[in-house]
């Protein structure tokens, strides 16, 4: 999966700011990826990019029209057919992460078709891959793993690769969500991937590299939520990470949907080390990232202390302070 | 996937016994599904059932042809297809636990379509499954786990729950691979289940029962092995057991078609069980299953009486001694 750049972003008709995310995402971490917006006369959302419509994002040079809003349900809306035709009409390709696909619009297919434009489906997986074949590869790697789901793990991963390639180092972001897909234009939603495969798939995203090149990979899930730990298992198994980073949101009470304890940080690094130390012996915590945007200064401050106690490890929040710290426990390895 | 009994045992044209191992482990479990085998004139099968052809069974009552072949790419072959066509015409339904799909053959598709029969092929899952929840469902469950991919899981879960049936206790032995599905009728292949979902499969798999009756889950993979442990993690979450299994192999060298070593025993109890009692905190090893079929009768005692001393559990071979020592142990759960 790779989506041409750069892009319009289509806002829609989103209800509010966060239905945007996505575009924001997008916007945040790569500017230089997108020519403008695309918002239909009912969108509440802005980001702050130049409005155009399809017409003028082709002459601005755009390639692929990246629907960038979730409405409730995460389908496609009608409303937004005659727009989505309209740009494959006027040479855009269309990428989306939502659980419909572009592809299931049977007048979006017919029309791709004909055109030879292609539909980016980002949550669903098109291509085989193989069984893991756990054989090291060359290059180094990174794996942001989490207390929970959807606790910092994609902002880690991109802060870091960000902080990188700004010291002149060599780093890949590998998207592994759909998100992480359309932020980076590339990637494997491993969640929808038949689970023999995930490992595999992961090895494939993640291949042979220079040896001082680093593969930052995206976590998902968590060893302890009971619905997703087989595949965060897999993804462990398929990243073979040097380096691991535990990213922690310390003001939830419970498991992400589920009424179960969020684990102790020790506990967690613990296992997270026993797993990924199976395709990789020499894996290591690097540090712990932390989302305090729950947290006055004070309370961040004193939490951030006490992790950095406990682990001896480097603990940052890379909103409030960059991954900085982190990014310089790598030059050991 | 419920596939009507009895059967009738399709041979085709093995070319030896050991392509007919599906057919012959539904005759050694479950003999009284079987109404009879089907061999092809240049068969070198033979599961010592009456050899009937499509007509002889279905007067004997068969419901449904099943493929317990393999042959060399598991794939459906052409000198099959009129033979099971003249099945399909004659009232039986297919099942099949092979890599391409009955489904995908166009004949057999359109004649089952209009006729009303069913194709089932086992190892590609029709239903969607839901998230897991990990809420704790009622009655109890059994898993095997193992040192490695293939080393006596099925067999001694359907040992355990032929033995606790023939005590007169409530048990069903719970099929997670095409195999075990063909055996016992149903089940879920959970290796080619979504990764996101197989937890949840699992649940759907062995829901609420009596408090005394026994869910036999059969296991998957192995927390060590780099392929696969993303299924095992998911599988051993789904199932909640409140009793493990340990299954091995004593001569085995290396994982199962990798190049990585077997885990020490003692290890992988830890990491087994400590993946267990996230959904389950109550579970426990109540016994070690080997597979000493590699070894003398001398040999097989000493391994056996060493891993007793090493773990302070029942150690049996279940095709040598029986699971007894396994199915008295449940009773103090």
């Amino acid at each position: 999966m790779n989506i041409q750049k750069p892009y319009l972003l289509f806002l829609g008709d989103a209800h509010d700011q966060l239905a945007a995310k996505v575009a924001e995402g997008i916007k945040q971490w790569h500017p230089e990826y997108c020519v403008g917006q695309y918002r239909m006369a009912n969108c509440h959302a802005n980001c702050q990019l130049p409005d155009m419509d399809i017409d003028a994002a082709v002459k601005a040079g755009a390639k692929t029209l990246v629907v960038g809003v979730a409405n409730r349900g995460g389908i496609i809306s009608k409303e937004w057919i005659s727009i989505l035709t309209y740009a494959l009409e006027s040479g855009l390709d269309l990428a989306a992460g939502l659980h419909n696909k572009l592809a299931d619009v049977p007048e979006l297919k017919a029309l791709a078709d004909r055109l030879g434009r292609s539909l980016f489906d980002v949550r669903h997986p098109t291509q085989q891959y193989p069984v893991a074949s756990g054989r090291k590869r060359s290059g180094k790697r990174l794996l942001p793993v989490g207390t929970d789901c959807s606790c910092g793990k994609m902002y880690t991963a991109l802060a870091i690769e960000k902080e990188i390639l700004a010291r002149g180092g060599k780093a890949t972001f590998r998207a592994t969500g759909q998100t992480g897909i359309l932020i980076s234009g590339s990637g494997i939603s491993v969640d929808a991937v038949v689970s023999d495969f995930v490992s595999g798939a992961v090895e494939t995203l993640a291949p042979d590299n220079d040896a001082d090149h680093w593969d930052i990979i995206e976590g998902q899930g968590s060893l302890f939520h009971p619905s997703f730990a087989g595949v965060t298992t897999g993804l462990i198994h398929g990243a073979q990470p040097d380096a691991l980073v535990l990213c922690h949101e310390p003001t939830r009470t419970h498991m992400r949907g589920v009424d179960y304890p969020v684990p102790d940080i020790l506990d967690c690094m613990a296992l997270n080390l026993k797993m990924a130390q199976l395709t990789n012996p020499k894996a290591k915590f690097i540090g712990i990232s932390v989302n305090t945007s729950a947290l006055d200064k004070a309370e961040a401050i004193a939490l951030m202390s006490s992790l950095q106690q406990r682990t001896g490890l480097p603990v940052v929040d890379p909103f409030r302070q960059g991954v900085g710290a982190l990014v310089d426990a790598l030059a050991t390895l």
